[in-house]
Formats: C-alpha cells, sequence, structure tokens
C-alpha cells in the first residue's frame, strides 16, 4: 500500500468534486476517484458542430448561489435562457398560446391557489428532516397523487401538477411520496422558483456546458484524482479505510466521501456490512426516468414565428422542451425531456423511432419545419451504467419516515454527499454542492479530532 | 479455467436447490453455489435444546403441493400446527378471545364481505403477468392502504387488513402497491388460505426444520456445489458465462439461474451491463422488514388456560404469533413476529430491550408466566447480509407496470428464478420451489438448442 490519504472522496460528480476541492483547499490531503472516464457524474457535455450540448444537468437557476459562485470562480461564464415569444401548453389535444407565466391561461380549475396551498405546506417543513414533522407519517404514507386526487379540483389543474412532476423529479406522481414531494418543493424555495425562467431553476445556461464545471474541479481544484476507478469495496477498520477498486487495487484512507446515489451506493460491497437503515435505504430510493432529446436544425425557424420554443404537453412524447439555440448561430435546437413511463417506453425503441415521434411533436408544435432537423442527440440515463437513471433519486411512500435519518448520517469513518442528500435545492447542480461542501466540513471535523498520533505519522 | 459447466446455479436457498436438483435430475451438468455457510437462503433452523427452530420460512400449508412432494420425496415429516383453544385479537386496547376464524367475532365492520371483493378482484388477476389486467394501471398507482381507504368500512376491519398485510408481507400497507397486493393474493389461492391454520398456509410445521429442505436437496440431489462462494460478477459473452466469485475464482458455465432477490441481484457487477428494465426491477423491489422471535418456556402453560398462542395485535410489538411446542415436551415456546415499521423501531433496540417488550406482550395475552422465560431467540432479516429483509421484496406503486415484466424475462444467457418470480405462493416457500422447477425447464429447453457441437464438445 502506497499512499494513506486523509481522505478519498468516491465520485467525481458535481458533489464529490466539490468536496474534494474544498478538502484540498483546506489542507487536507486527499484523493478524488471516479468510475467514468470523465468527470461530471450526472452532468455531460458533448461537442456537435463546435457548440457544447448538456446531455445531463444544464441549468444554473436564478437563486443557484453556490453554484454562481463556484462558476464565477472557476471563469465559466453564464447565458440567459431564450424564453421570448409564444409558449404552448398542449391539453385536450389543442394549442394553447401563452406568454410568461402558464397561469396566465384560462384553466379548468385554480392554477395558482393550488400552488400556493402545496407551497405553503412544503414551507412547514425542515428539508434536512422531513420525518420529523408532525404530520411526516401521513404525508409519507401517500403519493403526490393521492393528494392531488383529494385535494385539487379541476382536470387541468390536476393535468398540470403532473407534468411538472414528470418534469422536475423524472417520476411519476404515482410512485412517489408526498411527504418527499414537498421536502423537495421547501428544498427549492417554492413552486415557481422550480417552474420559472426568469429568476427560476432555468435562468441561464453554461458556455462551454456543465461537466467542466466537474472537470475544472477536480483538475485544477483538486489535482490528486482517478479516472477510470470503479469503486466495488469500501472496508472500515478502527484505523482506516480501504478502498477496493475494480481489477484488484486498494487505496487506503482515514475517511471516504461517498457521493454516490443511494441504489448505486447500494451495490457496493461493506465491511461491516451497512447498518439496516442505511441497507434499507439504498434498496428504496430508486433512480428517475429521464430520456433528454436535443433536435438540432439550420435555424432557430421558431423565433420567426414568434415561439420561444417553450412548450408541455400532455400528448408527448415530449412532456417539456425549450430553446437551445447559442444566438451566435453556433447552435439552432430544441432541448426536449420524455420522463417518467413514457421513458421507459421510448426507452424500448429504436433511435431513429424516438427521433421520429420527437420531431413529430415539435412538427405539430412549431409547424413542418421542425421535421427536418439537422442532427439529433439523445440519452436514455437509465442507460448510463453509473447513473442508472436520472436526475435524481426520488422516495416511493414510506421510505423518508423508515429510514430517511440514514440519508445523510455518517457510517463509521464513511460520509455522505450527493444531491439527493442535499437541504437546498435537492436533485440540482445547486444541490450536489451544497451537499460536497456540507461534506467537507463534516470531514474536516473529523480529522479535527483525530489523535495528534495519528495525524503526526501521517 | 477448470470446467466449463452447462448451468451454474446462483444462490442455495430453496428455488436455487430445487432448481440445480431438478437439472442435475434432467442430466444436466450443474454446479450449485451459494455466498453463506449453509444452503437454505431464508429458511435458517437452529438446535436449541435438541430441538430445530427455525428462524425464517416456517410453515407447510395445506395446499404447497410441490412443498409437501418434495419434502416427501426427501423423507422430512410434518407436523401439525397446535392451534387448539382460544385464539387473541388485542384492539383498542381490548382482549378478544374466539376459536375458529376471526370473523365469529362481533366486529366494527363486515370483515367476510370485504375479503370477499379482494378476493374477487384478485382472482381476475393472472399472477404470472398482473400488469396486462385491463385495469393494472389504476391498481398498480395506488397503495393497498388508499384502496382500503376508499372502500372499506369499519375501523376494525381496516385495522384487521393491515396486521394481515403486516404479517404476511412484511411491509406496511401504505408501501405496497395494490396491483401486487391482488397478485400475491391470488398467487395462493385467495385470502383464506394465506390466514388459515387447518387447510391455510399454516397447517403444518416441519420435523428437524425447514433449513434441511435445500441442504439435503443441495448434499444429496445435487452434489456439485460450493458453499462461501459470494458472487460479484456474472459476465456474458456470445459463448457462455463467467461467475466472479469474491477472491478472485471465476466459473464458466454456458447458462446461469440467478436466484437472488432483485435488490441484492442488482449488487451483482453484470457485463454487459443489464437492460434498463430489469436494473430498473432491482431498484424498485425492497426486501420487507421483519424480526422473528421465539421464547421458550419449561412449559406451553397457556395451553392449560385454554389459550392457543394464536394472538394478533395492534398495540404490539408482536403483531402475530403461534405455538411452536413439540408435543414431545422437547420444545415449549411461542414464535411471534415484529413487522414493517415495528420491525424497524424494534430492530434499533438491544436483545434484552427487545425481548422485555416481547414477553410483557405474552404477559397481557397469556399471563404472568410468560414474563420468565426459558430462553429467547431473536432474527431481524434485515441485519442478514445475503438476505438484507424478508420475506420477500415487495412492489411499491409503478413497479409492476413500469417493470414487472423484467421479473422473470431472461437477460442473454441468464435466467432467474426466487420466490419473488413464483406465480403460485409469491413470498412463500411453495413458490422458490416452483420457480426453481420453472427455471430448470427453461434451461433444459435452452440446452436442448444448443448447438450440437457445442454439446458435443462438452
Amino acid at each position: 500500500m502506497s499512499s494513506i490519504y486523509d481522505v478519498i472522496v468516491i465520485g467525481g460528480g458535481l458533489s464529490g468534486s466539490q468536496c474534494a476541492a474544498d478538502l484540498k483547499a483546506n489542507g487536507v490531503n486527499v484523493l478524488l476517484i471516479e468510475a467514468r472516464n470523465r468527470f461530471g457524474g450526472r452532468t455531460e457535455s458533448i461537442k456537435v458542430d463546435d457548440f457544447w450540448y448538456d446531455l445531463g444537468g444544464q441549468w444554473m437557476g436564478g437563486t443557484h448561489n453556490i453554484l454562481k459562485s463556484v462558476c464565477n470562480d472557476l471563469n465559466i461564464q453564464p447565458i440567459s435562457q431564450y424564453n421570448e415569444g409564444n409558449h404552448i401548453l398542449e391539453l385536450n389535444n389543442k394549442h394553447n398560446c401563452y406568454k410568461g407565466n402558464v397561469s396566465t391561461l384560462n384553466l379548468d380549475g385554480n392554477l395558482e391557489n393550488t400552488i400556493a396551498i402545496i407551497d405553503k405546506m412544503s414551507e412547514e417543513l425542515d428539508p434536512a428532516k422531513p420525518y420529523d414533522h408532525p404530520r411526516a407519517k401521513e404525508w409519507d404514507n401517500i403519493t403526490l397523487s393521492n393528494w392531488v386526487n383529494d385535494n385539487v379540483k379541476g382536470a387541468d389543474i390536476i393535468k398540470i401538477l403532473a407534468w411538472f412532476c414528470k418534469v422536475c423529479l423524472a417520476a411519476e406522481p404515482t410512485e412517489i411520496s408526498f411527504l418527499w414531494y414537498l421536502a423537495f418543493i421547501k428544498s427549492a424555495g417554492g413552486f415557481d422558483l422550480l417552474a420559472g425562467v426568469r429568476g427560476g431553476a432555468q435562468q441561464d445556461r453554461l458556455i462551454g456546458g456543465t461537466q467542466q464545471i466537474s472537470e475544472k474541479l477536480a483538475r485544477e481544484r483538486v489535482g490528486q484524482f482517478k479516472l477510470n476507478c470503479k469503486v466495488v469495496g469500501i472496508h472500515q477498520d478502527n484505523a482506516g479505510v480501504t478502498v477496493l477498486i475494480e481489477g484488484g487495487q486498494r487505496l487506503r484512507a482515514k475517511y471516504v466521501a461517498n457521493t454516490i446515489p443511494p441504489a448505486l451506493a447500494g451495490r457496493i460491497d461493506y465491511k461491516p456490512a451497512l447498518p439496516a437503515s442505511r441497507d434499507s435505504l439504498t434498496q428504496r430510493m430508486p433512480m428517475g426516468s429521464i430520456l433528454k432529446t436535443i433536435v438540432i436544425y439550420d435555424e432557430p425557424f421558431w423565433r420567426r414565428d414568434g415561439f420561444s420554443a417553450e412548450a408541455t404537453s400532455e400528448h408527448g412524447p415530449i412532456v417539456s422542451c425549450f430553446d437551445y439555440s447559442s444566438n451566435d448561430g453556433k447552435s439552432n435546437a430544441i432541448v426536449g425531456f420524455i420522463a417518467g413511463q413514457d421513458a421507459r417506453e421510448w426507452g424500448e425503441k429504436s433511435l431513429e423511432a424516438g427521433k421520429k415521434d420527437v420531431i413529430e411533436c415539435y412538427g405539430r408544435w412549431f409547424g413542418p419545419q421542425a421535421l427536418s432537423p439537422k442532427n439529433y442527440l439523445e440519452k436514455d440515463w437509465k442507460n448510463d451504467e453509473f447513473a442508472r437513471g436520472a436526475y435524481l433519486a426520488f422516495a416511493p411512500p414510506g421510505t423518508l419516515t423508515a429510514c430517511g435519518k440514514a440519508l445523510r448520517e455518517p457510517v463509521g469513518r464513511m460520509h455522505f454527499a450527493g444531491t439527493e442528500t442535499a437541504t437546498q435545492w435537492i436533485g440540482y447542480m445547486e444541490g450536489a454542492l451544497e451537499s460536497g461542501f456540507r461534506c467537507s466540513k463534516e470531514l474536516q471535523e473529523r480529522l479535527k479530532h483525530d489523535q495528534p498520533s495519528i495525524i503526526a505519522k501521517l
């Protein structure tokens, strides 16, 4: 065994890269390891015709203050999300055009009122411990769909809430715990921030793509890292932790930061075995189902016709799409999402068949020119070996009250990060970074209290 | 690489042992491998004072015809479950004594009517493909609790359905899909068979315990096996399958039978990676939570007082208990279950504290003599490294319709067994054996269609 690190950070996504960078900045001898041949985790950028497209996490929101600060520090520049012109809401086989907020439309039911009720309930929660709320059990025992069916009037509003769930959480309202949903809403600061472009979660994109955040953090700020390094075991003893790498390598540290999402983290061999509560959690938080598509055109023809390319539909397969053009002519594209059960069904189709359905969708909304794209990109995150779903892991009913406490609770010398463990913007890049900083702080605290003799030995 | 087997069966529980035994009986060159140092999986028997107690699967039901035949063949003898005398239903802080069926009690609500409705709905399902039923999506989108709250009148009946769920499924009614619940009921042939002793699922115990079934199958019928052999990888290529064992051993076969329950099977390294539908399934079927206790006394004092030791309670922690005496004086004991959320809470307690709560429970029901046991045994299946829960994996809402088809669908050269894949008595020993036979038949079919040249080579 060649080196003993203070900390090994497992996972080179945003949370792991930030955790390692923060540890390094605080004088900790840290090694960052990543299973892929790249950093970025659930952010992934690819260059097509000299433009970087994000196949994963994409937007920097108006209140994503940690992300803003990190990007500023790394000299990564934002560009505004285009949303001039008419948005489309496809409902009951009818196109409804609107500007600004969807609630300006004449809908069956009162959307603003419903949102206000959900926001109010969510505000009562501490997203760090939603299971401690007096009504936690009641809310965790039902799905979002149950609550909506019992409390929301108006077929249009119920549909809009369902799309919102699919787009924001990559899961069906019938799958997720209502308590977890409220914690998610609270962690973002409310419904409008999640849905919005200006000031909201979809405010800016990043020039050069989002993957570069992790790449720059790892390469420029951490320095000490290993790619293509898949962890298969985490074995703890009284003196430290041995991290077993596929292929036989063994790395040794005093502590580890485990930033892998719960379901995948459960696939590592732990010695001693995980406590039942943590193991149960890893069995109970599956990844969402999302298929991200990018259709590239010769020109942003929709703009000419007064469309923003922002659309939402109940007929799909695209549940929601946005303009993905660069303004300088390098990119003219629409980014669209297929989510939840649709993602599972379209995931079974061929690339050609999927493309056909997607561009027909755009043809319906933005005219026949949409049927002749220049290029088509698609990423089904369920097929990504080191993600096996996205954007985030969700909690089915009963999970948070059964074993939610295990999300962030260290196990011996192992601490946890990852956007699922965030208390702000759970599931977003912002949440990933927050968790990275929090985990770094925890580990610095641990190192500070280590016996001097052990520190001296290192 | 020393040997190339026709089939490697992974997992020496009931399904794997039976699958391997059936393959062997049909002339297949089969190797059975098991991670534990014993066969039996979620059946486990321990000898205390010359009597074998089952810490896991325990009863042979009246319609468990495969199990009966296998036990007969292996010369394992049944003994009737004692249920003479008064049963207890503890409800609203009151002991209700009854004989025979709980529905003879004066309850708030009509239990028989409710059971008839559930049985009727379940009868419509094909438990091999519940997701194909016209109402599958509707039923899979709600939990058992949702359905009960909307359709059942009478507080007592709602409580009884909840206990029944906890006792039979080791899960809360708020956690499980109603579609999956109906499939489970159907697979057993109806509610009464599940609940019953005479003729029902709790009719007989086995002299010498249930673990011996797998032990005998493996040692006497399979012969070719390896214990202490934990599978960490299953790598397929065009010609066969390499099974990677912890410690570095590599085994080679034409096909594999994977009998590990979904969540744990997801923890193996697959090359190529699992298809998204199968991987998603492994993320979405957690193991139930059950803590089994056995309290051993000097004599079966409850019988003297006219009690059967069969009791059900809403106050717990024991949700259900039965007589575990041998009639020849070797054993005088009560077996009791702590299930669902209670199992998670009592799992955090010390053995001493758990014992105290359990015997206080029996003291309340059967008198002060219950407070002075001779011995106390407890098994928390969540802590079992190779089970991580029991009795079976459950399906939260949305799971069966999203990826239920992947339960039994082979992946390349890998076929699946295990009680979760059964279509009769899902979750029971009977279901495990059924799945073992079914999987063996599938593999024999595959081998039959192999090119003769390959067979000749072997």
